[in-house]
């Protein structure tokens, strides 16, 4: 069966840029237009940044046009996902209670769906990428945080409040370090991009013999995760330990998530996944330590497929994702 | 309206005794049989205990029998809720894959209804009890283990394994104490029922003034969470601290709880809630210190109210609630 391609357009809403592009129904990017998004011209500007960032799009497909099937948008903070609502948004300072669907509809008079970009992701990966077909899976995402996204029986699940998902304020170490969401001992306190550069720079401290510092200049502010992975990948034991106490924190965390959805399969993206190996040997290994055997056996942990279009993709699988 | 009554047998099946009884639909349980389990006689041997413990029901309603709309089980273990076959289960040794479902419907040609106990709990405070008409709930239940189960989207949500709502081994300490289950820091080892008693005879040895040694005649053995609740009632400071400390490990749990799954409201029962206030007041406040605004102010944490039915209802609610 040869099934006739549908396209969509996905947005992007982050605090530096706005990406939108023309996402096929196979998953493929046709092409993406990125702008910024200017967040400190305050509410009514990112609007109408966000329109000009469909407009770039729309403006290369006249002849598309007709197949386009709508418009997906992924934006941070809490989301009304029925009405396309933006409650609040602390990456967007002053954007509160805005009407993302309704405006975007009526600018453009195409049927537009807007969801928590972390949702949006888990979307993408169930639509298009690691999840596909799955019965019910936990989409993480780490990055600067740790965002994550529900699919339970095939659907999108946001609860009552419409945050389900919120992984990273899950609470790993009762007595633990103070995040800076108020809570204590959050897991994004430990594995949050900042907090693993922080693991980094201590054991480097400590005097352990490393390349890190090597491959900064001796500049430990030019630390990334990337950093680290690529001292990794030559042996280095500074690095290879950074990844093993990461992401022995984020099997803790799984533990938990598992424990309690039971889900077929938990797929890992965002930047800081693309450790690999490195991340994903010790969280296996974390949770097997620490589930029932029987769940142990079943529940499989990967990477997500998604990758540098996941903002785009996640957005647009919306499109073919109602909830 | 007036709607007709039903009815529906509830078996609550435990390592000590099963307990069953007729329940009509409007969550009165008529009457109920207790009689031991026997579990150290083995499988066959409790298959028929089950047996015996439904027909103590059916025979005392010979005259409403044909409005009989079905039998509730409630098993420990895990359960395969589609097909009603206990997977496995800790505390009925040799019990493993039972066809429970198709052995009852056999004997008594009557359609059965199997879950998880606290799975069945959870169904039981949804249909009869604190979560009537709500969209998401969590069910906890708290005795000498922590268990749990999820309506969501106004269904039982078992997961893809069929495990989901185990919340008694989530991690709220990721170094902490071993749990029996072989996992380290799970919330159970906090604040199961041995352990809230362990919480008192070490502080009643660390020498602080309380009157449970005397209520107990010196006898720290004989201390339970009920003697704990007793002296905490009359404004004893070290009972008094020990379901604040139990109430600060729930709440630490919970803020996991809610993060992930955003539910409406959180029902607490089992014999440890019995604590009332002593043990509701620090967990509400230790949740509402730990979440975001905007859910502290609207997820609802209250007491379940099945209370002694609790095993039987449960079981019996499984028959107007099918998923």
């Amino acid at each position: 069966m040869v099934k006739r391609l549908e396209y969509a357009i996905g947005v992007d809403l982050g605090g530096t840029n706005i990406v939108a592009g023309l996402v096929d129904s196979n998953g493929k990017v046709i092409f993406r237009e990125k702008i910024p998004t200017m967040a400190h011209l305050g509410g009514k500007n990112i609007l109408n940044r966000i329109g000009e960032a469909i407009s770039l799009v729309l403006d290369k497909v006249t002849s598309l046009k007709k197949k386009i099937k709508g418009i997906g948008i992924g934006a941070p903070g809490l989301v009304d996902h029925i009405k396309g609502i933006v409650r609040e948004s602390p990456n967007l300072p002053g954007w509160e209670e805005v009407y993302l669907k309704e405006w975007v509809e009526k600018k453009f008079r195409i049927p537009t769906y807007v969801a928590n970009d972390a949702n949006a992701y888990g979307v993408g990966e169930y639509v298009f990428g690691a999840g596909k077909g799955v019965d019910s899976m936990v989409c993480i995402t780490l990055g600067t945080g740790m965002g994550g996204g529900l699919i339970l029986n095939k659907k999108l699940f946001v609860g009552t409040f419409q945050s389900a998902g919120e992984v990273g304020h899950m609470v790993v170490e009762k007595d633990g370090l103070k995040c800076n969401c108020g809570n204590i001992g959050c897991i994004e306190r430990y594995v949050g991009a900042q907090y693993i550069v922080e693991r980094a720079i201590r054991l480097i401290k400590s005097g352990k013999k490393t390349i890190i510092s090597k491959l900064v200049n001796d500049d430990l502010n030019k630390i990334t995760p990337k950093i680290i992975t690529d001292a990794a990948k030559r042996g280095d034991k500074v690095a290879i330990q950074v990844w093993k106490e990461t992401g022995e924190y984020i099997g803790a965390a799984l533990a938990s998530i598992i424990n309690l959805i039971s889900p077929e399969i938990v797929v890992i993206g965002g930047g800081v996944s693309l450790a690999g190996r490195f991340l994903f040997t010790p969280i296996r290994k974390e949770v097997k330590k620490r589930l029932f055997k029987y769940l142990a056996q079943r529940v499989k942990i990967v990477p997500g497929k998604l990758l540098d279009d996941a903002g785009v993709l996640g957005s647009a699988s919306l499109v073919w994702h109602h909830f």
